[in-house]
């Protein structure tokens, strides 16, 4: 069933090409389709394109619906090409020639405009829970761990000693920024297209403040043709913030290889969670931490390919938008089950004690040395050469005790301002504002 | 000169090579390393790791260098390898010893994610009032032709009215939510770094609240080794919002190429600001737009060539991350003379009259006229299929009447709307806020 | 079942997570899996790894299960997390423990190589072949339509006569340079990793010559080392050489898109090819060139998500590259979907006649007046300015017969050379040779 | 000065962002620019467009200028635009109005398109032999380090022996396939476009047949719409060719990066080709190969730069491909200097000798006992599982000789082969063919 049918079919071909995977993409808008319905007919009556009564049977059904996509038993039908037709066709079962009315005043192309952000608003919500849940576990862990020292880094080479509270806490205030990207896009979605039916608006007399409130966006999407050019636009807002969280899992990922790798040997995990070789009986592979790097790779991939997609387009819709969907909808299942993977991992690592003990990684205290000398007096650039001379000449003398003070060094983590930070990052979205609305429009 | 220099020399291959584009690159750099330096020796000074008396002279000398460079009698010298070095080069040319003290409790690291914080949050509100400059003009041009109505399309076919003012005020509107992505740029790059070192702190009783203060920074980069990491992620976020004012360039500039291409004929511009042919004398090519349309995808290509640089790395500075000046300096100078380009164009458009008068955009006025049906009781569907029925038998009768009324819609722009909310938009950042303290820290 | 698994159970949601979508995609490498079997077991026979007896029977078995796969009737069982699993658990369950033979001297790692380039291989050659059949249809409308002139466009200007003619078979040369980098991808994967083991060889006395031979490989990848980092590297030169043919057709569904555009009218196409709009009875849509324009654009993001995925890593496997083939295997399924729907909408292309007949194309016939007066003698320069200053007065004087003769030119296509450069690129490729290796293999 | 001036002037800030840095990119192209318009004058006598007196001059002049150009004394005047109004400048400079012929029965979007594709050829070649440069070292070094064993890594894990011979074999082989990946791009680019004027041909008779022998290529690109079509195609198949090499490099480096890392300790450099840090005296960085590692990720981001520029544009030429040039012409720097410089740090390596003499990296041999079982008689599946248990009960017993045979592995490197398969690749490019007409054209 097409809505858009005509006497003329469209051959069996066209058919199946231009479907495409939207049968599957389009249960994930199922019961934001139904909250954009529900907003629309309420809207609709106000403005008597719809009697009380018609809006009353309508209401009645689709919140039927809404509650058969909540308690998971919705699909469409093999016939039906998208979750738009689906709802159409069970009113019109349901309750006859009325259920048709639902489309007045709109177009496919802000209906599923509308499901969008419905469905952005939502997904980000459920990202940031996601992410606060792995950052409440790896500041438990920066903790846990804040006395156990590890050698630091730079260009790959032994630097200054390091700790694994100080590694942990940072990836911690790394998702802080993470969601502060997400912010934005928060704020980019949540507002409200409908009603700018094809991009060029209706000359009905459309209320689209009271769909706005109804749904409980921030605000609108005012200017038609820009409500209809957001598409595209709001997917690579999105696909950039969830890129970015993507780049601190990859990342965290990588240092996991590298520190189980058993030259660095830093950290392990029960075997359960490491993987073995078909012909290497010793091995015990990070196959987790690989797949998710891997998979953060896919996803940080995804604004350039919104971008090769959308760009050069005029305005106005265009069906290639159409494909968006399976580059959306399937990154944030991706990303939250690398944020579940990762949480499980850091669960179960356990970390090797008194690494630094070990002479080969004395040089990690060479500033510290050059430090003293200069609080001793000595300028800092004639400290360095002292130093450095005495390293070539192997007569480099240390003390393995570290003692940093300032803020966010070894020994002063700042777990509470960083938290203090996270907590004021997520209160920003106020997602209360929206829950509200959502739950008096459906009840 | 190089800092580290130590007894042995790098071969000048070496050198040349690892220097690269530095030299150029850091010019961009010099007023925000001196402010840093100017926040950091005050700092030191407040911990006894500088006189009273050397922070007097440093102070003096540095603010004259700052002067310097703000109006443009500031070069790096031959043999300078980068701006850190020139500043400190100077500093002991003119006052000998001490000028080496500035070094103190500080890496090249931290040294140069402080340049690039402070860099990247002026380069975002210079962007951001070139982006309200051309967003005026844009509302300003909307209402001058909010009467002049224009073939609406989607899927590239005629679809509905639209009318000039709708199509600009569109892109007045996209600005809107191009400066909200960038205001969670500016929150990540509005966190101080230095203190940080090398990535993992030091062992001198810094005090980094103090030197976020004497910087205007909104927050710290708490976590040394997150501070260090920010390296490369800041980048790719700037870029990000970036990409996305581009993105809304692309898309005008393309809209602009079709519609001075003479099928369509909506749009002209005087000979001054087209291009000729050295073959064909009859040519007026929109040069300017397709030049920032290309400007822009190389802009749009930006996040993904920062993540192709950084993605796979483990935690801890690289070398690598040098490369990134060379991405997002010049960027910067593209998008603003892509803004500036545009308004000049924008200013000088002469549009089309009474384009819809035309027989050719009949159909534009179908949905009017189903719409029609409509209020008049008919159901939506059914309606539909009657003025299929009529255009398919050559019979369709129309007015070209168009009366939008809802909000967003032809004749109901928004545009106040959208002003207060670009308004709203530019308020959060706060600039102000910076500016007071950089004013202080350097007079 | 895992090859590899021990004493320990890894937990279940590790291996939902490793195991991701390859059960789904490893379907694809199952003839392929076989073949690869077939070749090893018949050489670890004559190195006396395995004796006659034993191959024959699991030679007997691998070819049933080989015609199994060839006639559909084959399947993942649902707890076999791979297709090499499923092939070993087959043959155990048929012929008990000399099943768990055919993995001597081999690892998972250069199986699923081997699969791999058997598999690329293939794909390249069926995509040739469905490059091919558009090919021709693009060079016999090409010939068809020579008369039927068309504008010639530059800068989206309207610049010169062109043809359908000359549009079309632009379109088919282009498949032939599309075709040549397919030819450097078909070289680098049709060489034979079999026998690298895990990326660091055996110390069986491999015959890995024989395997090369038997599975019609034009050469070896000699190194064990390189063969291991030829994946990821065969995926992206694959993606390369595919991306190309998809830029050709999203420059072809783009200019049909245009060209379907009430204000250019150029082409249409019958009704059931085209699609309608849910609120607007007018619209015949271009759905299917969008589509096309999209799904290449997918395509053409696939170089880079490859190179994503793969940068920055060390050699050695990663199971990272696990992931790869999401990307790889459904993009043939694309391309060639793409191939014949384009193939579809070109033979029911439908050209209007007489275009240039039209007044507002009259400047296209600019720089045949010139050329006139050059041949007359006027030198170009002053030609040009003669035509201009008469344009601009409008007072420009045209024929509109185009006597274009050169090589490539409306006149004279070339169809024959081009048709003949194609051959020649296809031939190169010498898919036979490989066919008669397979025919052997699996008989 | 523009060729295609009219009586209007453009403005200054137009001119400024339309020229942009061609000025610069296009002294790149001046030797191809000169050929181009040798080759072209030499047809135009023989079609009667120039008289043999006026070729004469004109053809002296132009091999003048070559050899200045050939001598590095050739800039663009600070008013000229473009490459082609230099040297039609000079000619008009010198020989008055007999200059202004050369371009009769050309447009500038084909002469740009020759000059492309003759740079391109020569840029290719000049790679070519860079390469192979570097693959002879890498085959010495490897022959000369084939007995130092190695630790073998998968997912980063110690996994089985390798050897300095086996790893720099590996990069050889490595750069045999991106020579081969060139062959195509090669292939590609050596087809004549001249003749294609603005890209729909040219109603003078032009003999494209001649100036394709000439300029010595290998056939024409016929069609003239498809060689104005190769513009963008040309710049993407050659940046995918030079992105396998970037690839190659990247994964060397980042090997390097690893390996002088001191947890490893694999490989040393001589301290002139590593570098210092400004606070931590007994650094020896790797900036060399981490430069490499970044600047082959900015080559590597080339194709989708390409691809995000071009896509979505319909057919003709467009002023977007100006900006091509600042792609493709730096990146052909780029690599050769990090051929050049991986070459510098590869012939001045040190390898650590006797490593896997060390127990930590016992479990390396688990396979070779595992397989020693398998050839005394032990199925393969059960020998893995006596070596597994042995292991995780803290048994294992193992000898570090290591006896592989087969073809690539530790004892049997097959250097000879992979170079006679390096020569039959460079040798495929068949150089020597353009060389020929080049020199009868320029001499």
């Amino acid at each position: 069933m097409k809505l858009w049918q005509k006497n003329t079919n469209t051959s069996t071909a066209v058919e199946t090409f231009t479907v495409g995977n939207d049968r599957e993409m389009d249960l994930f808008l199922a019961p934001f389709d139904v909250q954009g319905s529900l907003a629309h007919i309420k809207m609709l009556e106000t403005i008597d394109l719809l009697t009380s009564e018609d809006w009353k049977v309508l209401s009645a059904e689709l919140k039927k619906i809404y509650k058969e996509i909540e308690a998971g038993n919705f699909t469409l039908q093999d016939d039906v090409e998208d979750i738009h037709s689906q709802v159409e066709l069970l009113l019109t079962e349901r309750l006859g020639e009325v259920g048709k009315k639902i489309h007045s005043g709109r177009s496919r192309n802000d209906q599923v405009l509308v499901d969008l952000k419905l469905f952005f608003r939502s997904a980000i919500e459920q990202l940031v829970q996601n992410i606060e849940h792995l950052f409440q576990l790896l500041q438990q862990k920066s903790e846990a761990f804040k006395e156990n020292l590890l050698p630091g880094y730079t260009h790959l080479q032994l630097a200054m000693p390091s700790s694994f509270g100080l590694w942990l806490g940072a990836y911690a205030e790394s998702l802080v920024d993470d969601v502060i990207t997400l912010q934005s896009a928060y704020k980019v979605v949540n507002k409200n297209p409908l009603g700018s039916a094809a991009g060029y608006g209706s000359s009905f007399p459309l209320n689209r403040t009271l769909t706005t409130q109804l749904l409980g966006f921030e605000d609108l999407n005012y200017n038609v043709v820009y409500a209809q050019m957001s598409r595209g636009k709001s997917e690579r807002i999105v696909a950039q913030a969830v890129s970015n969280v993507a780049s601190t899992l990859n990342k965290l990922s990588m240092d996991c290889c590298l520190y189980m790798n058993q030259n660095f040997g830093f950290i392990s995990f029960p075997d359960e969670l490491t993987t073995g070789s078909s012909i290497m009986p010793h091995k015990k592979n990070p196959d987790v931490f690989e797949l998710i790097r891997a998979k953060c790779n896919q996803l940080q991939a995804l604004p350039n390919d919104v971008a090769l997609l959308t760009t050069n387009l005029p305005s106005g819709y265009h069906r290639d938008f159409q494909l968006l969907k399976e580059y959306l909808f399937p990154a944030f299942v991706t990303i939250n089950s690398c944020l579940d993977m990762m949480h499980l991992m850091i669960s179960n690592m356990k970390v090797k004690e008194n690494l630094l003990k070990n002479e080969q990684y004395k040089y990690l205290f060479s500033v510290e040395e050059v430090n003293k000398l200069v609080l001793q007096g000595t300028p800092f650039r004639d400290a360095y050469k002292k130093v450095g001379l005495e390293i070539e000449a192997g007569k480099f003398e240390y003390s393995t005790t570290v003692n940093h003070t300032h803020e966010g060094s070894i020994g002063n983590l700042c777990t509470e301002q960083i938290k203090d930070a996270m907590r004021a990052a997520i209160d920003a979205f106020e997602f209360g504002k929206y829950h509200k609305a959502i739950e008096d429009l459906t009840a």
